[in-house]
Formats: structure tokens, C-alpha cells, sequence
């Protein structure tokens, strides 16, 4: 009875507070749809100044088109952080082709970040093709020795949540190259990460494992892919020859971009909001991760254009290296222990601006439970999936000094048909579903910010 | 205690068959995105049929493509309904300008769907507008009589499900062109139901009230109504030109498509899942309606070639005409009627073919409560939105003999932007979103057919 008498209070309070919290969500959402500026920033960013790769002008420029952005629009405090980041260049456009006997294919490539070049010449070399790791340890140095590894284990098209199909290929892509050198290869193609059967290969990072030769490796589209693997069938003999040009050049100096509004009654606790501003050197890096960038000044804006004063500091911070290194999240969170300063939440979009679907957190039971108290608020406006797995690569870091991290979740359809291909430019970026998610991300830190963790 | 009791022993029964039931569920979900058909169906419609307004020849082709699809997938039952339909057609591309003065600015117009056509000189006046018909009334005869109304209220950027923006300003369009002849106006012009501003005019369908005198009535593009209005406040008595020739013609008779597979066990009891397969003649109709079609085919498909033998049975049904008449719809009811068929569920796909989000009921308690069941079962696959209202407009004559209504929702944010336009091609349509939405209704007709409503 006692339990039901202080639920039904609770229930009263909750209820009133959730009356005037969904007037101004409201109003948030009014403001960012009617009036959003997002995509405005997004077409600068992606037709203005294109690839972002860290290292490259075009990171430098972004850099500083979006830190003279946040001063106009009066953000309180705009600064830089200093950052070393790596720069890695493809050089000239890759060449690829398949040979069997006369015949002579040209396919698609396009080189894996942070692999090394080929010699000048070129490599040519029989293929032997493998779906997994287990696989090519199975064949071992006598099948594999001298060869091009083609990793062709396709994302999974029957998974619902995109995400998880490219959880369950991408290794290929990341240590494809060293566990095929480990037996001898000599080169590795990697079927691109995307369900969509085309002739457009999608980059992306690998790392060359340490005391294992370095071979060079590239992504192969899907079309591509599916040829080679249907021509290996018919003639295992056949050659697949690759060149390209690419290097690692030595670190570049970058920055972080910050913009913050301090808060009124706990300026020592600070909420993040961040999307990274480098961009793979193929695309426009439109949805990744322009989007997140420019939904994550658009909150501090929308919470500045309707005369929301937070209690805590907001921060809007654009991450540098996010795609070739983490250089700029690791650092942000550095400076953040350096500085003693209290991260109590960060959000991160980086999954593409797409119709919200949600959050994904990861922090403790205590903190999800906080946040899962606004569902209802949140239901409202189509955000029903609120609970724990998610966060973001560039908020990460922040994990160890506590901060509830928070990944923005919008639909997976379509993220990976664009996902570090020459197609993910402005056109992919639908602008409703980009403010729908900018509007999200700025109802939740009003909450976080008027309630704390 | 006894309820608990019940509640447990109903838990462990309802446990057992949500595991079974969603071992089929997945096995229809792999099916369909992996080995689904409905995208290169919706191909042929989109780009080998295209356009396929009731009475055209596109929609004849329609009919006997679709036909011929089912057919050669092997359905049990392939069959046409006759129906006589609505024959309207555009005649020659409309043109239409603004004049103010010496300027004179051509603006993108689309007759409205059932409009008449100015005469053969085009019509030209002054123009009043408004922003509804209220605004309308005040104005009174002595104003608008004479002119040009335009019809300038746009849909409500700030709604999150853009049909509801829809609804609050489709009025405009549907009854405009009566509400002005009440006060005398020679034409109306309709601002395009879109939250785009953009060139494209949107058509779609209009009525006449009896007793009004029928006036020339069109969409004009976002952009043209922004111009119109903006050049209306500098210089009210601009002239409008409008010129064009569509008209109707006699009713033409075309088809209903029904496929169908009996029943094994209750043969009578029948669930309808279906589409409209006419659409606008500006568009190729790739998503209103080509997809709610292909996806309606793909449901009975994949049933099939999972080896699915339904209880009841199951009938998909390519509707006609739904755009200009719902005569295919009625049709359908009517002939349901006098057969003493007992439809005990009915769903329709007509929102697009994007990302899944649920099912919006129209029926009673028990029903929407009996669907209300597989909520746990639908949301693994993100279908988190099942209740009451939606339903469909092809589906609705049958609600009067106590069918349960459902209309498919799936993600609302880019229906708008393609929505009886010229813009409505394949391109607008994603393979995954369409094969999921498939999948969805296939599962929920499982779930129908195994324990009936």
C-alpha cells in the first residue's frame, strides 16, 4: 500500500514535470524543423570542401569552416584542440584486372587506409579466395604463399540492423591483410563493406598486425568481388593484378573543433555532443559524418535560438581522425582528465542522418536507468528504441572517467549502400530526416542537462 | 492468486508458440532479404510499364503483367475482377506564368487529377490568396470574384509523420477548386502537398461539389507558390496565366488482380494483404503504389517457396484506382458481399516502401487486441508500432463487414518528396527498405493465418 501511495506521488510529479518537458521538446522539435540549419552547413561542408581525410587540406578547411560557424552563430567559447593525427594519401587512382588466358577485366578498387603501396609495377599473382579466417588458416602458407588473398565474406543481408551485418565482415577489412601474410601472400582484396551488389569499392581502415610482413591490400566492390569469385570457379589459374600508390606520410598536425555554451548552476559538469569531421578521401563524407557534425551544432544552436539557458556546459565538439586513428576522441578525453573536468554525458551521432529510431548507451545500470525514464517523452517523436549497446568510437575514451556515453541511433537502411564510397555525398542526406535527428539529440541534452545524471 | 496462476500457465503456452512462431518469422525475413523478388518486379513496373492511371494503357499493362507474375510463381488462383473505372487524362503538358508588369515568369503546373481544362487560350486574371477556407469566406464574393485563388497553406514541416502534415493540408487540393467557384473565382491554384521546396508540381485527385460551377484547377510547384506569393505582396494585381487541356472521358473498364492460395484448414475464412496498382501518369508510381504491390506479391511468394501451407486463405490483390475513384476497392467489397465471403483481415501497404515501423489497425477492441499479441514477436524485427488507426483506403468498403483493417507503416520522413510527382521513379525506392517492409506483412499474415482473429 505504502509502495503504490509513493508510486501514485512520484507518478503525479512525473506527470507534471513531463507536461512542461514536452512543451519545450516541442518547441525544440518546431524550431529545428521549421527553421533547421543544418543542411545548409552539410551542403558547405560536402560541396564546398569534399573529403575531409585527416591530414588533408580539406580536413584543414573543415576545421576552419566549422569553427567560424559556431562563432556565428555566437556559441560562448569556440576553440581549438591541437592534435597530431596520421596522414595517410592514396596517390594516383588504382588499377585493377582480372586475367584469364586472353581474357583481361578491369575491376574496381580502391586502396584500404594505411596499406602500403604495391612496386611501381604492380603486382600480378594467382587468387585464392577464403570467407573467413578459419578458412585461410585451414589452407595454411602451402596454398596461400606467394598468392592475393580475396576476402569475400559478404555482409549479411538477412540481419534487420545493418550494423550487425557489417560487425560480422569487417574484420576482413581491418586484419585481412597481416592474417594473410602471415601465410605467405602477397597481396589482399577485400569485398567491399556494403549488401549493395555495384561497382562502387568502399575504403575504410586497416592495421598491419606487428611482425608480419606488410603486404598491400585494397577494397574490391561487390560486383567486382562476385566476378573474380565466379571466374576463380572457372579457372583457379587465373591472375588478379593491383597497383597502387599510397603512403603513409609523416603525422600532421590537426585540430579538434569545440564550441560550448557554459552552464548557469553546474558550469563544472559537462554534456558532449559530437559527430567527427574527417571524412574518408573518396566521398564527400556527407552522412559519415557530416551529418553528425551538423546535427551536433545545430542543437547548441536550436538550444541558443529558443533562450534555453542550460544549468550544466554544453559542449559541441567536432572529433578529428575518427576514421584512420581515434586521435582526436583519445585526445579530447585527455585534456578532459588533464583538466580535471567532469564529462557527466556525451552523445554521438555517427551513424548517418537517418530517421531517429533512438539511443544506445553504455554506462552503468544507475545512468541507463536516468535516461530510460524519459521514454515516454521521447516515444512521442518516434524514438522507441532507448537502452543499453551503442555509444560512439570518438566518446569512447570518455568511457574510463565515467561519462554515460550515448550513441544517437537513427534507421540502418541505407547507411552502408553509401558507407565510404564515392556515393556518400550530399544527395544521400535526406534534410527532414537530418533535423529529425539533430531535433532528437537536442531534446535529450535539454533533459540531461535539466535533470543530471 | 488464481489469476496469477492463469497469467503463469497462459505465459508458458504463449512462450512456447512466440518460439516457434518466430523460428518461421526469422525463416521469412532470410527468405525475403536474401532471395527477394519484389524489387525487380517493382523494376518492371517502374521502367518497362511506368505511369498507370486508370483507363490508360500503362494500367492495362499493369494488370496483365502482374497477372502473368503471379501466375508464374504459382499461385493457386489468379483471377480479374472487372471493374469500370474513371478515364481522365492531361492532354497536352500544361504551361502557366506570372505577369507583373513586363515581367513574366514561367512557373511549374500540373492540372489536378479530374480538374477541367481552361479554354483553349488559357485563362488569365488576378490572383487572391489564401491560406484556407475560412480566409476564403472573409474575403466574400467581392474579392475573389473574377480571379485566381491560390491555395498557399503548406504542409506542417513541424508534424514528425509527414501524413499528418498531409491531412491538415490536402483540403486545399480535394476541395479548393469548389469552395472558390462558391465566390465566383475563375481557377485555382494549389500549392504541391510536399514539405520540399523544390519544382516538381505534385498532382493528385480533386472533386467537384454539386451546385458550384466547375473552374480549371492545379498544383503549382513549392517553389512557384513561394514566388507567386512573394510577388502577390509587391504587386497585387498581377495577372495569372494557366493553360490546359486535360478532360475525362467515358469510364473505361479495367481489373482488379486477385491471387490466391486455399486455405487448408478453414478455407472460408479469407486475409486480403494488398496495394493499388494505378498511380499518377506523372510518375512511374515506384513508390504510390508499384511498391505496396510488389511487396503484397512478395508476401504469398516467399510463403510459398518457404512451403507454407496457410490454414485460411490467403489472397493478394493489386487494386484499381485507387488515385481518381476507389472504384477497385469498392469493387472488391462489393463482390466480397455477394460471394458471403468472410474476410477476416485485410492489410494494405500504400505509405511507401520504406524502413518498416508497424501496423495502425482500424476494427474493434478484441481484433486490434488479438494483433496487439505479437508485439514481442514483431518488435525483434523493429516493428514497434502496433495500434489502432491507419487501416488503408482500398481496404476500407470491407471494414463495413467487420473485417479487421490494417494498414502497413513504414517510415513517413521521404514519402512526400516523391508523392504524385515526377520524382516517383524506382530510384526512390531502396531494395532493403522495400524487401522489409514485405517481411513484415508476410510475418503478420503468418501470425493471422495460424490463429485467426
Amino acid at each position: 500500500m505504502k509502495k503504490s501511495l509513493l508510486a501514485l506521488i512520484f507518478c503525479s510529479f512525473s506527470a507534471f514535470a513531463q507536461d512542461s518537458d514536452s512543451l519545450v521538446i516541442r518547441k525544440i522539435y518546431n524550431e529545428i524543423l521549421s527553421k533547421g540549419d543544418a543542411y545548409k552547413t552539410l551542403t558547405h561542408l560536402s560541396k564546398k570542401i569534399g573529403p575531409r581525410l585527416s591530414g588533408s587540406e580539406g580536413a584543414a578547411k573543415a576545421v576552419q569552416y566549422t569553427k567560424k560557424v559556431m562563432e556565428d552563430y555566437g556559441f560562448e567559447r569556440v576553440f581549438l584542440q591541437d592534435v597530431m593525427v596520421p596522414h595517410w594519401v592514396r596517390g594516383q587512382k588504382e588499377t585493377a584486372f582480372i586475367e584469364a588466358g586472353k581474357q583481361k577485366i578491369n575491376v574496381p578498387i580502391a586502396a584500404l587506409g594505411g596499406s602500403i603501396a604495391t612496386p611501381a609495377a604492380g603486382i600480378k599473382a594467382e587468387v585464392i579466395e577464403v570467407k573467413n579466417f578459419e578458412e585461410l588458416e585451414a589452407l595454411g602458407t602451402e596454398k596461400v604463399k606467394g598468392k592475393i588473398v580475396l576476402f569475400n565474406r559478404p555482409m549479411d543481408p538477412t540481419k534487420v540492423n545493418t550494423f550487425e551485418a557489417y560487425s560480422g565482415a569487417v574484420n576482413q577489412r581491418g586484419n585481412g591483410a597481416s592474417q594473410a601474410a602471415k601465410y605467405g601472400a602477397v597481396g589482399a582484396i577485400v569485398r567491399s563493406m556494403t549488401t549493395l551488389q555495384d561497382d562502387n569499392p568502399h575504403t575504410g581502415g586497416m592495421r598491419y598486425a606487428t611482425g608480419v610482413p606488410m603486404i598491400p591490400t585494397a577494397a574490391i566492390s561487390t560486383n567486382g568481388a562476385n566476378l573474380l569469385s565466379k571466374m576463380l570457379k572457372e579457372n583457379p589459374k587465373l591472375q588478379f593484378y593491383f597497383k597502387q600508390s599510397c603512403e603513409s606520410l609523416p603525422d600532421a598536425p590537426s585540430h579538434n573543433v569545440v564550441g560550448e555554451i557554459k552552464g548557469t548552476e553546474k558550469p563544472d559538469e559537462i554534456i558532449v555532443v559530437g559527430g567527427h569531421l574527417d571524412s574518408w578521401d573518396l566521398a564527400e563524407g556527407a552522412q559519415d559524418d557530416g551529418a553528425g557534425c551538423v546535427q551536433s551544432i545545430e542543437v547548441l544552436r536550436a538550444l541558443k535560438a529558443l533562450g534555453i539557458k542550460p544549468k550544466r556546459t554544453i559542449r559541441v565538439v567536432m572529433f578529428m581522425n575518427e576514421e584512420n586513428g581515434l586521435r582526436g576522441g583519445t585526445k579530447y578525453a585527455d585534456l578532459a582528465k588533464q583538466n580535471n573536468e567532469k564529462h557527466i554525458a556525451a552523445i554521438e551521432s555517427d551513424n548517418g542522418g537517418f530517421t531517429p529510431r533512438g539511443f544506445g548507451m553504455v554506462g552503468t545500470d544507475a545512468q541507463i536507468a536516468k535516461v530510460a525514464v524519459y521514454k515516454n517523452l521521447l516515444s512521442a517523436y518516434d524514438l522507441k528504441e532507448i537502452g543499453r549497446g551503442g555509444g560512439g568510437a570518438d566518446i569512447g575514451p570518455l568511457g574510463q572517467q565515467g561519462t554515460l556515453l550515448i550513441g544517437f541511433k537513427p534507421d540502418s537502411q541505407r547507411y552502408f549502400d553509401f558507407h565510404h564510397a564515392k556515393t556518400d555525398t550530399l544527395e544521400a542526406v535526406n534534410e527532414r530526416e537530418l533535423n529529425l535527428g539533430a531535433a532528437s539529440m537536442a531534446a535529450l541534452v535539454y533533459l540531461l542537462d535539466k535533470y543530471g545524471l
